[in-house]
This record gives C-alpha cells, structure tokens and sequence, in this order.
C-alpha cells in the first residue's frame, strides 16, 4: 500500500464519525454510539469503503491508550476519599454481581464446565466485560438533569469511578490466567508487584514530576514527558507483568491526576485524542464487526446478554444501595445510573479479542450493550428524577 | 509485531525527540535539528533502540502534511500575491540551475555524452533529483525564528511550493523521454487542471466552510472538517493527479487560510502536530539513515553531490533574488532557505531506482544531502535572522 493511501482512509473515518456521532448527539445517544455506527456503515459490514489495516489497529490503540490515560487524569482522589466507604461498597457488588451473573449467562448458553479450563475462563471474562460502568455517559446525563451534585449523584459518580478501578484489577487478574501454563502464584505475584510498584514509584514519579512541572508549567515537555510516561508504564506493564496496556495507561493518569499541570496535560491529550485517535478506536470497533456470523444463537445470546448485563447492575447496586439506608426511589435511580456500559466494556472486549479469548460474535452483544443501555439510561433516569419532582410538588 | 510494541517505539521517540531538541535550542541550533539526530543516535545507525517500520513511516507522513497544511493555514494571502511573481521567478532559476548543475557533476564524474543517449538521460536524472527543494523543515525554523510571515519566509515558502510544482513537471518530462509509453501532454495537462480546479473548486469549498464556520465557531467539528479536507486534497493530489500529497494538504490550507476559525484549527493541528507526528517525521528521517553501503569513491560522488546541490540553489535563488533588487542579506536567505532538500528529493530518487535509471549510490548521495542540508538550513538561517537582529538593535 503506497503511504498517502492511508490519507484517503483517515479522511472518510475522521468526516463519518463527526457526521454520525453528531446525528447521535441530535438523537439524545451519546456520540460513541455514532462513531461504531459510522464503522459499521463505512466497514465491510456495508459500504465497504475502509478495511482494518494494521496502521489503523495501531492508532486505534493508541486511542484507547489516550482514553484511559485521559480518565485517570480526570480522576478525583480527593472527592473519592470523601466519598467513601458507601460508594466503595456499591461498586464491589457492582462489579461481582455483574461478574458472577455473566459468567452464569455464559454457561447456561454454552454449558457449565469447571476451574481452570479454557470455558470456563470464557465464561468469567463474558462476566469481566460486563463490570464496567461508563462513567462519562453517567456524568453527562447526571449533569443535563442537574442532579450531578446531589447525594444520589455524587454517589452513583464516585461508585462509577471505583467500579472502573475494580473492573481493571479484576480484568488484570482474569487475563493473568489466560495462559493454562502460567503459575498462578507467579501471576499473582507480578501483579502484586506492579500494584505495589505503581504506588511506589508512582509517588516517587509525582514528586518529581510535581517538581519539574511547577518549574516548567505550561511548557510544550510537560504533556510530552506525561505521554511518554503513559506510553512507557502502558508498554511495561503488557511486556514485562502480563497487565494490559490500558490498565498501565489508567494508572500512569493517576498518578499524574494531582500535579499542577493535570488539566492542562488531560486538555492536550483530549484534543489528541478527539481529532485523532479516538474516532479510529470507536469506528475501528465498527469496521472488524462482522455480521456475517449472526445468526439466531448468536441473535439469542446478544440479547440474553444485554438483559443480564442491564438487570445485573440494578439489581446489584441498587440493592445494596437499600441495604445501607437509601429510599427505594433512589436505589433505583443509583441502580439505573450504574448500568450505562461504554467505552471500557468495548475496550475489554477488544482486549479479548485480540488474545483470542473470546470471538467476533461477542462484539456484537456488546456494542448492544451499549447502544441499549445508553438509551435507556437517560430516559429511565430522566423520568425517575420527574417522578421524584412530581411527588415533591404534590407534597408541597 | 504485538501491537503494544509501538508504544515502546513511540516513547523512545518522543522523548528523544524533546530532549535533543532541547538539547539542540540550548546550543543555539534549532529544535528539528536536534529531532534528527536523535534518529540518527536512536536508530540502526548507532544504537539500534527503534527501526524504521511501516508504522512510523505513517505517522511521518501524516506529520509531514500536517506541518504543510499548518503552514498553508498560515499564509498570508495578501503577502502572497504580492510576492507572487518574484516566488515565481526565483522557483523556475532554483529548478534550472540545480538540474543543469546536476546534470554537469555527473558528465565531470562518469564522462560526457551526447543528447538522446542512456548516460546523458542518466545525468539529466540526476539533475532531476536536485531540483525540489524540501520546505518542511524551513517552514519549521521560519516559524520557530518567528519569520515565516516576513516577506523573506513568504518569498521562501511561495517559491518552494512553486518548485515543488515545476519540478514535478521537468520530472514529468523527464521521464517522458525516457518511456515512449508516457504521454507527457497528459501529465502536464493534468497538473495544469489540478492547479485550475484548486482555485475554482478551492474558492467553493472556502466559501461553505467560511458559512459554516460562521454559524459553527469554536466547536470541535471545525478543524475535524478542516483536517478531513487536507486529507483529502492531500490524497487526491498524488492519487489523480500525480502531484505530492504535501502540495495539496498546503494548498488545502491556502483554502481555509481566510476563514474565521483559521488560528482556532492551525492551533489544534499543531498540537497534534508537535504532540505527535511532527517528531516522528523528523526522527524518521535520522532513523531511515544508514551508512553501511559507504566506500570511497561513492563517498566522493556523495560529497560532490551534496556541494553542488546545496551551491546551486543558494547561487540559482539567491542570485535570482537579488535581481529582483532584495537586499544582499535577504538574497542570502532565500538561498540558503531553498537549498534544503527532504522527501520529494527521495521521492525521485526511488523513481529511478524503480526504472533503473540510477543505482543505490544515489541513494547514499541524497541522503547525504538531505542530512546536510537539513542540519546546515536551520543553523544558517538561524545564523542569518540573528545577524539581522543585531544589525537593527545596532541601528536602533
């Protein structure tokens, strides 16, 4: 392929997930809906017009890179100490409830099979998928209704962002046994060891980076000398400790989450990240859906799926969102709020994907996973929160 | 390759790129000097840390366009008219004198032959590869020297991107002699259509853009379209047209150079551009270097290549330009800004080793030059504006 090729590629990816995450935005959908159905449109599935390449499956994973990197720069330490114990509890059975229901799902459709074998690892990483709560499509339906700061509000965001940190370590940990030579103790240990260099060198890290960054604020290095510390902990820990990139990507923004420069670091990626490299990771999610291999198991799976995976989080949530003392109305609400799934169910996925853990077919239930649960989130929010507005107005 | 070996790659190069572009700034040179020798130190010819793959070719590419149409963006169309036909005048003697020179140091090393023969076809080709001066690189110092604005640095970068063009077209004839297949009226037909079109079709899509910019400042959207459009120009260029994708992504923003979002899209695609692919150009073209094939007469022929490309253009524009009644210092500049050579000059070069035309020496040779040249631009220019600087404060 001559190099200017790839121009004509980017050009009609770039130009179809503006115009369909734009439509999507017209249609209350969150825009990422848009940009898979904008590869789904220009991919083999239809027009055609652009095939996977190599170049771009790497900067598609850069995009995710950038994403999570992104996320963990946007990370409140502070609000989630304060936060607490509440929100840490909601995520935990957020995350397992999900996990254990998944895995379920996969068995009962694919049969039970025990410990340690390839099925069985399948069916947890069906349950893996299914934990992570997309806090941004939370955030922003939150916001629009103007309940972000409310107690229900700041509950359902802080339990979103620890969900996320959960659903990693549980995802890293699953992917650590994907090898059946692998030593379970070794895994363990290395990732162990990571987590605890992480904190380690992290704050050594943050120190220094703290210290250069106040020195050099607002200087073209410092999102440099970010980048390439995200690229770098990204690389180590999917080389040299068996954890995916994107958990070294997320945990290299946290480190970085509290120095001066972090917003101004996050605003150069997030422009590096829209312009470039996260339309190519969401289209690309389009473009390698392959529909060619529906049929109605498959069909029945997908479903079953967006219903365990939806009923899971509410259920989870929202019940233990009861058991420490909140009305019905708003376990509810906390429940409904947690089951948007998004870009890290995607990401997970892909993760599966490319390690062969999981086939194509996969990719479909889950981008309706996500397509569903982020319709119908705002709109079941939305019509708990009036409801919760018309019996104050009849009690007034 | 695991597709998280790219992040290993792409953190070595960034962060090599800022600290030898610091490195060179702290020494007074400028920063893409530094960039280049970091892939010189960097890659096969020294430490072999990271290689040339398809990947990093891709991103160079794309950061060689985005420089062009940054820099497109930037023009000053008022300016350029106004040095339009000198622009002009000075790019036609910057192609000549290189081709007739070049043509000579062959005849002087491998002996004369008469017109119509394979050796003087040879010689003309390698005139032919001299003649497209690189403007990537004086665009990059002119901006970072804070001239690119001056009439000099329009005078410069008009006249580069006229060469671009007229050398294509002398390549064009070139090559037309020596296949009796090729008809030349076709292809000078085409790039005269291509040039016709840009400002018919370049006007319309000015026009909508500017509409809709208007109704639409400030969001995202804007440069997300404004780059789509580079790309496509860029790609439509060398696909239909057969003129190098860079002259379309520049004359893509000579297009948008006017609208009201102008600064709002050059400030996002330079932050792509430093953030991402401007280094890997820059370090690509010290990564692609290797001096294994070296003996010593090609060292000779090298050498001498390198002086008489570089001799001609500073004499062929300069003298030109001093014709033109700029002042000897001005003369000075225009020459030395137009002597740098990049990847048309490789461009041609693996034309005529695809044709067999030319052996691999010359690829040596232009290497050499770029290298050279690259390295020499920026410290003299640099050398130059400063002179010119001390001239005012002495006059001041």
């Amino acid at each position: 392929m001559e190099t200017y090729e790839i121009l004509r590629d980017l050009a009609v990816i770039f130009i179809s997930a503006k115009l369909f995450g734009l439509a999507a935005r017209k249609c209350k959908a969150p825009m990422v809906v848009g940009e898979i159905v904008a590869g789904l449109i220009i991919g083999p599935c239809l027009l055609s017009l652009v095939h996977p390449t190599d170049f771009i499956n790497q900067m598609a994973e850069i995009g995710v890179i950038l994403i999570m990197f992104s996320a963990g720069l946007e990370t409140n330490l502070q609000e989630l100490k304060k936060s607490g114990l509440i929100a840490f509890i909601i995520a935990c059975v957020g995350v397992f409830v999900p996990l254990a229901a998944g895995s379920l799902l996969y068995m009962c459709f694919y049969g039970f099979s025990s410990f340690g074998t390839d099925e069985f690892f399948k069916a947890v990483f069906t349950g893996c998928i299914m934990t992570a709560t997309s806090v941004g499509i939370t955030v922003e339906v939150l916001k629009e209704l103007g309940y972000l700061k409310s107690r229900v509000g700041q509950t359902i965001l802080s339990a979103a962002i620890i969900d996320d940190i959960i659903g990693i370590i549980v995802l890293t940990f699953v992917l650590g046994f994907k090898d059946p030579d692998s030593n379970t103790l070794l895994i363990t240990g290395k990732i162990a060891l990571f987590l605890v260099l992480s904190v380690i060198l992290g704050y050594v890290i943050y120190r220094i980076f703290k210290f250069y960054d106040e020195r050099h604020a607002h200087t073209r290095r410092i999102p440099i000398i970010a980048i390439t510390l995200c690229f770098i902990m990204a690389y180590v820990a999917e080389k040299y400790f068996g954890i995916a990139d994107i958990t070294g990507a997320y945990i290299a923004g946290i480190i970085l989450c509290n120095v001066r420069d972090a917003e101004y670091i996050d605003r150069r990626v997030s422009i590096n990240g829209y312009m470039f490299f996260a339309p190519m990771f969401f289209v690309g999610i389009g473009l390698k859906t392959d529909f060619s291999t529906l049929n109605g198991s498959v069909v029945l799976f997908a479903l079953g799926f967006v219903l365990v995976a939806l009923l899971s989080k509410i259920v989870g949530c929202g019940g233990v969102a009861k058991l420490c003392k909140f009305k019905w109305a708003d376990c509810a609400k906390i429940g409904v709020g947690m089951m948007t799934r998004g870009e890290v169910a995607l990401i997970i996925t892909n993760k599966g994907l490319d390690m062969n853990i999981i086939d194509h077919s996969f990719s479909t239930a889950v981008i309706l996973l996500i397509i569903v649960s982020s319709i119908a989130t705002p709109m079941l929010l939305k019509y708990l929160f009036s409801k919760d507005n018309a019996v104050a107005h009849a009690e007034q």
